[in-house]
């Protein structure tokens, strides 16, 4: 018996559980607003799904930094008076982790703040250091202490020891020696910063709130996504562009391009199911771009039946597609439970196989004797589409169609993404026809690299060069990998440290 | 700055938040189960819509009777291995509850249990009595010592004094003094037992797990609905009847029906509302029907617009039918946030107003320069309508013309279901027109009561005798009222005691 | 490993670990007092040695009666300002309860409260009743529900069930029908209520605060112990008599004796161990007492030694009187440890026998070489003493005599203290040479019964007849022991229940 | 109405409270012992005294670091199995901390770890650096980042940052940086290392536990007292000497003097107060010296009286010895209450003055009449002392005579202690005759700083030159004060920091 969801992956936690491709964090930052820490703690709440494992805060009143950390949702860790009551100030950062584990967990909480000689300085970021692990040897080397185990901490120790005076060069000192994926909203004494990296493969959106009276200042902000301006009423600007850092203080916004001007690769994979559907992209909506995934899979990958039911709730937009392009009547025969705590129960080998249901129920009134196309966003290890699969045939469908709006995922991440090592990967060790007889499908079929691009607007992947980083499907790792090689654990946003 | 989720109704609480109508519990039991306590946990959680704030379960192993009662949802009650490893048993019932409050909160958890003369008893009761303070009095009079406020205690006490010797004679001796909508499960050292009151206005179903030996005896399972017999994967056998008894022991399943053969008053709102899409109650499918109100209330009150968007979740089901019906293309043009916490912040004036949105949000890029009808289940205060309304104009709708799925709400349940007193509900002080300007939108329409009987497969609701209870619409109350008057205020399942 | 203390009893738990008898209870009341629940608090913070496991407080404001109560110290479930601001009212009774185990435990706590039909009821108890099982068997028969497993709460049941009209005459009827010892406390809404037992076998106090402004109306206390009168300033009145009810409202002090004049039977005990140095009961200083009875016991049983050093801190006062009449130097030699938390650590077998200094240390320096006379209060089971005289003697002691201020413990108390069944005690199981080899003293002696009483001003015990229940040295039992053989275990203050 | 115990002193916390100066901390180490957490943890609770707050152990298994830290009695953070579980390895460090406050207590509390180039590090301090603020700032500058705000981070940035290869080199590079009074305990991968400052002003002790097998290495412990190597059956090897370093490795012992041969300056008031009686500090027992000293005060103040009262618990063996020299009777006047929680209430003003009666109350009947010598170890702020006078003058004392065991606390401690600034101390602001009246005693007279040297078994301070520390006393400050001035209010353990 144990706490942990079912799965038949003996050493998966909640991670591995849901057989999801993960998120590791969503950040948030506001300068100049009144309430900064209570829009903050709103931001991050709209940017929830981007982790829901810890979340902090740090705000800025002119004379002091004050932080609030802590583990689980944003609601409950900031949902008291009295905790906002200990975060005043007009400036604010904000982060979402997802899980971190073992006793390394509160000092890894973001935002990490650093006492400089400069003064106070807090960062957050979004994204994963691949040099990480060589840059904190050399810094250890130099006698610098780590208090934490992630990845974002040798950006703080790179400012600390950077030989410039300014805050801003020294962070640009700092940039030009990691690699990796990075989206960072940091804090000093003087100014709100947002940079990302060359590539920009991680998002980072900027948003402006009028100000109430005529003349006053705006107030300016910085998050992962679109959907966290709306929650606070503020205007979308424009997404910070790759290799950029946007600084913002008393004068307004700066725009500096260390890099020079870049041709990015987005991660393709926000498109497909990590992002919020109501944000905009690089221009694309989000439920729009996937339900236009959905039906180019109709169009590459049709199956004569009765029902397209979506896997909820990643998989409804793109079963919209798929059936308005198909003509098949959309249903929703499974419903999703929405009220699973962070821990359940499973105290036998004869309840174990109930696990999957925790989350997932089959609307069997709708689903008997009927020929059925389900419609999910990936496939990981597969072990959740197999019990979708038994729980939909369980249920009376007489034929189990999966159709996937993604391309095969076979390659693991290193730029942020929590992904099981490339052996766990159903894609990476089986063909399509094995994976459907494994997952217990009549047909299991996935949208073409090109297909996925073609619902982005473009001709292919290879007609012009690829802008996106789709290294998941491709193995085109557009950063170099350093520390990791194709086959390591991606252990993302932590390192192994002797405790 | 509080801790109440945003409202416009100061002494609103988490259930007036929301502006929706509650169900105040969920109760389950099994019989000859290995992991009584586990399989019961699981059937809470599939009816943890019925009720998310406390959480029960009592097992029997054949000699002692074990408890154990949180607050919360069941999955973090129950959730801990430690916890399971108390509850022994191849028996058990469980209860999930909505908001109760202050210093009775532990007390009131239900089951309720007592140490009877002839051995220990527990019971579950999903419902409200509607005489329960003149009983309470009553007893208290007598000598009788209650533990909680709850109205379902009259139920032990009436069978701790009943001269009857036998546990079931005992327990027909009580509901033959009660008043009210009760749906019971209860546990004696012998039995489970379930019982629904004289016009079965709560519901309560019947479900069989086959032994996994043949010739062995099978494992009985009660349940509110039957989505909590598809997650222990039990089979469902049938409702249990107005009136009737289930005694479930060694031998079987008894049925006793001491008011005779009943024909009922079902709650027409488990349709419309409450219940779990793929439950299926007195026949129908809850999804279906759902979907079939939606396609009546386009037929009755349609509308020119080039978008049909839900109300998420609960709207979702109508919104298609509607859209079906009427040719519009379904959107969800409103994001929802399921995460949620318990609490969450409002410091000041200027963020209050952002309340609604923390779980809401609109889909920007769908919704700009659309035609809208948005299609929700009800409109209770009218709040929650008007935040909704406002935020889809000011994502751009160009028109915004709101449809109900259910009549409008014009009186207070006192049946078990959580409404405001009369002189809140929007419907019951002004018309449809107000009600329309008074929530912002271009129009308005409710479905009619005959319409919605329609839905059901009736003619109508006069054409023979009305055979649901749907006095909150129509002011036709099959139960006497008894301690309550028109304009009470609803205290549901919790009565006003001295401390 | 476990969370327990040391013990070679490995059932032992904490009360049987340090090797103590320990009182069940204090209770304490106040009437027509300004913060009459912050006074409680005081109150039963002198009285913390007589129960550190659990306490509560109920208050009465005029209109509602107000319940706090927590498992722990007194100053750590009333030590917070928002926790007392909930306990209104001029009048309040308060009770400290010893341990109580398993999922009874917060049920269990008092003072126990009931909706009467006249009012609420409060009521806090010190003692047990010796017939509590056959009575409870009877109300439940009668339909009585119990909430909790102690043995007060029948007294509640017996006053609900009473046929007269007054709260005092059903108070009569009910302790007309129980057996055994109760100091009670009870508060209805008219007055504070105090009763002891017909033999007066534990303690309870009458104390008086003059009030500030002539002519208005005193405040009064009722106590456990005297103690507990000078915390808040109170003047020590009288005892209650025994079988003596005081009934305190707006008039003043009422005297009931429904048993007539009785001549008591004082438990002897209260003063060898259980009361507070400073109390003075039935007219007796308790540190002079026990200081008598150290010179007693000196010159019953004299040795040739170096020191005489005290088991600290009971052993002290006697451990003084010793020392004067003998004329052997009085040192520390042992030293207390008053930091043990509620749990402490003991992971493997090499550390197991450390156990016993988490609460003593050996003063070496003062004890190398010498010849101690080490002076305790009691050997229950011997476990304690046996460490203690290893602990002196690997501190360099050249011989370990102990002398024991009370005769041999030989008989259970079934009168409301903690003691181990006959069969664990080691008095009752070997002559006083094979307790002092067990132990590994050098010599051993206890004062004689004769003694104890003449300490107490007496001839001896027999010279009249006995004046004290002094049960547990001589198996003379004065109150029926109804439920409870000789040889029963003396479950205090919980009866067996079925869960 | 607050959770502070009284005091005079609005300002006054749990410190200034109880009106002592207090030890900031405690340290243990343990090289080579099976169990080194458990006997850790052991030893942390003999050295509870110094420090009740919060602590910390830190153990190595040969190949990680392993540490758990907590707010609260050493039995409360390390007496739950599954957290000793936790804590593998034959060698540990761990710490007691005295008050730490606000959002800096988990960070601050002790040991320190950390990751350096050769390996894991942790080191815990009592004692206090005078130029730890000037050191933070140069190290900041440098790019160091502190995660704590103690001084004692110092020690490992300047470790870190060190150029020497080796770890023993680089802490004598670190230690002839800082100024100030420090006992370590340190732990790398490879030793146990001890260290006492030039000054030896904090103790530290060297003990052995022979190993179980002939031939085998024997483990070796490290303690800030005797006390703590008797309860883990450690034999006293002899005292750390001032300026030493010990590094016990797998070969033994290594004493190192980078400072030479050195003539300390040991603290005086740990005799006085500090020390637990049953340890022996440089070849003195604690409680001889304590009855020395009452002896030496009897001689140079004598008066007549009828009883010498200890103030408990501290002041008792002065008493005795003060009893034994006059010949006045020693008696338990004032009674030690042992049960008092963390927080306690103090509703009114007219509860406010009772206060101070829940640590101690009155033995009136030993009282009444007599003429009192009081006998306690020292007067700080004098609010105690005022009120401990009052007290025994209110049971009816005739005379209260107060005899202090140290002389006049005129000066601020720096290296340690935690005092109030001078300001504050009343015998810095008032005569003895001012004094005695301010506290209303009716004589009251100190040791001198003579008499205190002479029950050390010197002849006088200035005999030979002082041996001892006793700045607080003199003002004569023997490490140099650095940052702070004689009238700094000696924030100790603690820098103020931008957060």
């Amino acid at each position: 018996m144990t706490t942990r969801p079912a799965g038949d992956d003996a050493a998966g936690d909640l991670r591995g559980a849901d057989d999801k491709l993960h998120e590791e964090c969503g950040v948030f930052g506001i300068f100049n607003a009144q309430d900064a820490g209570a829009l903050t703690a709103l931001g991050l709440h709209a940017l929830q799904h981007r982790g829901q494992e810890a979340t902090g805060i740090v705000t800025y009143d002119g004379t002091h930094f004050h932080t609030h950390k802590g583990l689980g949702l944003v609601g409950d860790v900031f949902g008291d008076a009295r905790v906002m009551a200990t975060l005043p100030g007009r400036t604010a950062v904000g982060h979402n982790r997802y899980a971190t584990t073992g006793d390394t967990v509160i000092r890894n909480v973001q935002p990490l703040y650093a006492d400089f000689e400069f003064g106070g300085f807090a960062v957050a970021h979004n994204g994963n250091l691949t040099n990480a692990g060589t840059l904190r040897r050399a810094l250890v080397r130099r006698g610098c202490l780590f208090q934490s185990s992630t990845d974002s901490e040798v950006f703080v120790h790179l400012i600390a020891i950077s030989l410039y005076a300014n805050v801003t060069d020294r962070l640009i000192d700092a940039i030009k020696q990691v690699q990796g994926a990075y989206s960072l909203v940091a804090l000093s004494d003087e100014a709100l910063i947002g940079v990302r990296d060359p590539l920009g493969v991680r998002p980072l959106v900027l948003g402006r709130i009028e100000a109430a009276s005529p003349g006053a200042a705006p107030c300016w902000v910085l998050a992962s996504e679109s959907c966290a301006l709306d929650i606070v009423n503020a205007e979308f600007v424009r997404d910070v562009e790759p290799g950029e850092i946007v600084v913002i203080d008393a004068e307004g916004v700066h725009s500096i391009k260390p890099f020079g001007q870049r041709r990015g690769r987005f991660c393709i994979f926000e498109y497909v199911y990590f992002a919020r559907p109501d944000s905009v992209m690089d221009g694309h909506s989000v439920y729009e771009t996937r339900k236009r995934i959905g039906a180019e899979l109709a169009r590459e990958s049709p199956v004569d039946a009765d029902l397209v039911v979506p896997v909820p709730d990643s998989g409804v937009p793109s079963a919209m597609g798929f059936a308005a392009e198909s003509g098949i009547p959309f249903e929703l025969g499974i419903i999703r439970n929405h009220y699973v705590g962070r821990t359940f129960i499973e105290p036998t080998d004869q309840i174990r196989h109930l696990g999957v249901k925790l989350k997932h129920s089959a609307n069997r009134a709708m689903l008997e004797g009927k020929r059925v196309i389900l419609v999910d966003d990936s496939i990981v290890r597969g072990t959740t589409s197999r019990k979708i699969v038994e729980m939909v045939r369980a249920a009376g469908a007489a034929e189990v169609h999966m159709r996937i709006s993604s391309p095969p995922t076979t390659w693991s991440c290193f730029y942020g993404i929590d992904t099981p090592e490339r052996s766990k990967l159903l894609a990476a060790n089986h063909d399509v026809a094995e994976m459907a007889r494994l997952i217990g499908a009549d047909s299991l079929a996935f949208i073409s690299i090109d297909g996925l691009y073609r619902a982005l607007g473009h001709d292919g992947r290879d007609a012009d060069a690829p802008v996106y980083c789709d290294a998941c499907f491709t193995g085109d790792y557009p950063v170099d990998l350093c520390d990791f090689t194709l086959t390591s654990t991606p252990r993302v946003g932590e390192l192994a440290v002797t405790r």
